[in-house]
């Protein structure tokens, strides 16, 4: 039984200095009343997080903040600092900074913070270890083994047969799927490089996350072989484009690679068609990707996880729990149909750290799977998470936020001063709209005027959002659109009433534009 | 002033659960309350790592985990765990785990547990933001710009002009290395492939890193096209032999791009003469990378820092303040001189994150100038760390265990029972040498028995430490060479007594081999 209780009383008063801290002899006290002074403006910062009547944020600008904010200086010196000091520094650091666990953040598909989570992330970093090997990281890596094999589960691979490994973040996932496809077709690239491969060509949606693009950049394939494919009103991919496109570049006598089909993408929150697509991949031989980075969440939950239909045959899929799922940064997996191509494609066997002559079964050491070395343990927060939520806890927060967002929806699409970016329910929790002020409202669409002077609304709107610290929401133009405000809800402490605050914060601040 | 007395108490008694959490209404006392029984735990664990009468492991094998240990379950469930059962796996997670901070862990070049660093990591799990972009890491961003800007002025760029960002690891930070270069020469591969442009050639030495190979094979260069350089018997590379395979190279037809020079080579910490290798790379205009992720920190002191001379003549340089310098899990920077070249190389422009219409200074916002999209804070517990102990607290931690290296140096090179692997002092912490059980002395040491039964030596004695669970250091075979320890000293924790310990205890445990 756990105590009610908890007291920590010390008998030298503050400062302690550095040199007095562990591992000095005798520096447990000292060290303990450091800790807890830490975690007294961490908790601190916590509570004030969820608080509705403080700021999302306290805006300054880089040379404010370069300049020193009343005593806060950035800048690095020779000598140390005391420890008082650095307690204050962490004060101003938090000050200063974006609570993104704020109920009115809505500026990025992370946003919350989620208690599990954080104490999963205390945890690995007091555990202060890497996923290289077993050796070092035994637990971590059994969780992360069991966690993989449970979303390939989810994705409906046969027994959770496969492979896959977490990585640094989206982009870097994705870039995996590409190499690894590379690998599959043409392994000989792997050590004689592009010139033993035909030109080789990648698709993805034009409104996919760039990340794909870049890997084709950093890869060695070149930007201008990432080929860009049509998408309906909705954002999602058109088959036929798909379909014609490959045809163009076989016909240039190119080599048709790979095709990502984003499910839930980055502004719209659209999913493409993974099964017709997945059905023009197997017709030309290719390599299907789904970068469910940001849709990944839906597929725990019965009600929307449809829109992956077809997921369980792309070869390689994209999953950041990270995102929807309010896991803590840095959190995203890259699953693999086909046991054993990670580390066939990545694998170097380097010694020092692999060796093959262990007492234990090195099987389970990962880092050769790895493009990474060292790698940070990303997969005890989820765990964890993952434990005190269980999979029915995931679902209800995926659910819940979709409800939010047709609320959201419903709300705006036919209020005044409102106009929808695309028609119908969004697939995922993206709702993309534009505010119009009174000053715009019955000017003719198409004149160059009202879309300079709409342009500027949202840009103008956000500005003053930051400015006054009460929520913040994203937006970007998309084509031939202008700046629209791009909405999305993955945070757990978002209510109905931060959806009616964030309506009002826009008419607000932008009826006088 | 701050307190000398913290004390928290509640009214209601354990278990809450779940759903009690913020953002529940009224959820702050129950959150409160789970934080600190947490950091209950983890303080405990903190204590215990620098108690040298505990183990620094309880090794058991992947199987006995998985079936699970008196409770300790590791599968993932439909249903949600109590939070009494939470923290009951939280305690089994460390209890299972590898005292990485233990003064007798010597296994990683990253070793120890800085309460400052610690702190560090709490504070940004706390702000759980992304460094992407100014926006919603305004303190973070201007850290990192201020802390790369120091340690470009450390390497001995003029003014610190240049560019950087931290990545998550030494490979990547390489691996950003070779994109530049490429880019550099050969901007046309960034949108045609590498088809663009001739062979393109990689040098780096046979004792580097395998992440130089791995980037070679990953960016589409092919492994093949990575050329190891010979080295002198202590690891380090011999320029002749560089020059000698560039010429070789060029008269295939191909061409010398990129010459990667080691300073602390991961086994024997070798320091390659760079103004040798510079002097080549200006002759025949090819970019020159220090990968400085394991020797960088010797940067800090000015008894050490002679072995990186030259260094202020590369084009980029790897510096992983994870290893040497103490920082936890995950810190490390690629450093360019060429300002501009990161964002030239990666930008790919996304409307919906770089939007250029924003009311701050957008040249704040990094995430253009990476291969990640998404990116963890990696700078705050390393600025942090920087201020409490100030330059010269890292200088002191640098000396003070290259004292300790050569302490053991001199125990051991005439000791009976011992040979080193190479002659003289140690340019890093590695002490890499063979320890022979009384039966193997006086074999012929050129003879094949000799040598087989050498080889077992290491990893027969690393077993019986990993069971017993007193120490761990690390061994390896390097070309012709059996199996030896690579002794390595990062730990600020670390004593005499304790290299006097390892000793004893390889000495205990091997005698009867």
């Amino acid at each position: 039984r756990s105590s009610t209780y908890i007291c920590f009383s010390f008998v030298n008063a503050f400062p302690v200095i550095l040199l007095d801290l562990l591992p000095a002899k005798n520096g447990e006290e000292a060290t303990m009343q450091f800790l807890l002074e830490l975690v007294d403006i961490l908790t601190n910062y916590v509570r004030k997080t969820f608080d509705r009547s403080t700021k999302v944020l306290d805006f300054h600008h880089p040379h404010q903040l370069l300049e020193g904010m009343e005593g806060f200086n950035l800048e690095l010196s020779d000598q140390p600092e005391s420890l008082e000091q650095i307690l204050v520094d962490c004060r101003d650091t938090l000050k200063y900074g974006v609570r993104t666990g704020h109920p009115r953040f809505f500026n990025q598909l992370s946003t919350g913070l989620d208690i599990i989570g954080l104490a999963g992330e205390w945890l690995t970093s007091t555990a202060n270890t890497n996923m290289f090997t077993y050796e070092i990281a035994p637990v971590f890596v059994l969780m992360e083994q069991l966690t993989l094999k449970k979303m390939r589960e989810i994705i409906g691979w046969p027994s959770g047969e496969g492979d896959g490994i977490f990585s640094p973040g989206g982009a870097i996932s994705n870039m995996y799927s590409v190499m690894i496809a590379r690998y599959k077709y043409f392994p000989e690239v792997k050590t004689k490089g592009m010139s033993a491969a035909p030109r080789l060509v990648l698709f993805t949606s034009e409104h996919s996350h760039y990340s794909i693009k870049k890997a084709g950049a950093a890869l060695g394939f070149g930007s201008e072989n990432v080929v860009l494919l049509s998408t309906d009103e909705r954002g999602r991919v058109i088959p036929a484009d798909l379909e014609a496109k490959i045809l163009d570049v076989k016909q240039k006598g190119y080599h048709p690679l790979f095709v990502n089909a984003t499910a839930g993408s980055t502004v719209y929150g659209a999913f493409d068609p993974i099964n017709e697509i997945a059905d023009i991949c197997e017709k030309y031989n290719m390599w299907l990707h789904v970068d469910g980075a940001w849709g990944g969440g839906l597929l725990m939950s019965r009600k929307h996880r449809h829109k992956f239909s077809g997921v369980e045959r792309a070869n390689s899929v994209t999953w950041n729990p990270h995102k929807m799922m309010g896991v803590p940064l840095q959190c995203s997996a890259i699953l693999v149909r086909e046991k054993g191509i990670l580390a066939g494609c990545n694998s170097m066997c380097a010694g020092y750290l692999f060796q093959p002559d262990k007492q234990y079964d090195v099987s389970y050491d990962t880092g050769d799977k790895a493009i990474q070395c060292g790698r940070h343990v990303d997969i005890f927060k989820f765990w964890l998470m993952w434990k005190a939520k269980g999979t029915v806890g995931f679902e209800q927060h995926i659910d819940k936020c979709l409800d939010l967002s047709q609320y959201l929806y419903d709300k705006i699409r036919n209020r005044e001063g409102y106009e929808m970016v695309f028609e119908g329910v969004p697939q995922h929790t993206n709702v993309c709209f534009w505010y119009i002020p009174p000053s715009l409202r019955g000017m003719e669409h198409n004149s160059k005027e009202y879309r300079e002077k709409l342009h500027k609304v949202a840009p103008n709107i956000k500005a003053m959002m930051m400015e006054s610290g009460t929520t913040m929401v994203g937006y970007q133009p998309q084509g031939q659109k202008v700046n629209f405000f791009r909405m999305v809800i993955s945070n757990p402490a978002a209510l109905q009433s931060d959806i009616d605050f964030l309506i009002d914060e826009i008419e607000r601040l932008g009826r006088d534009l």
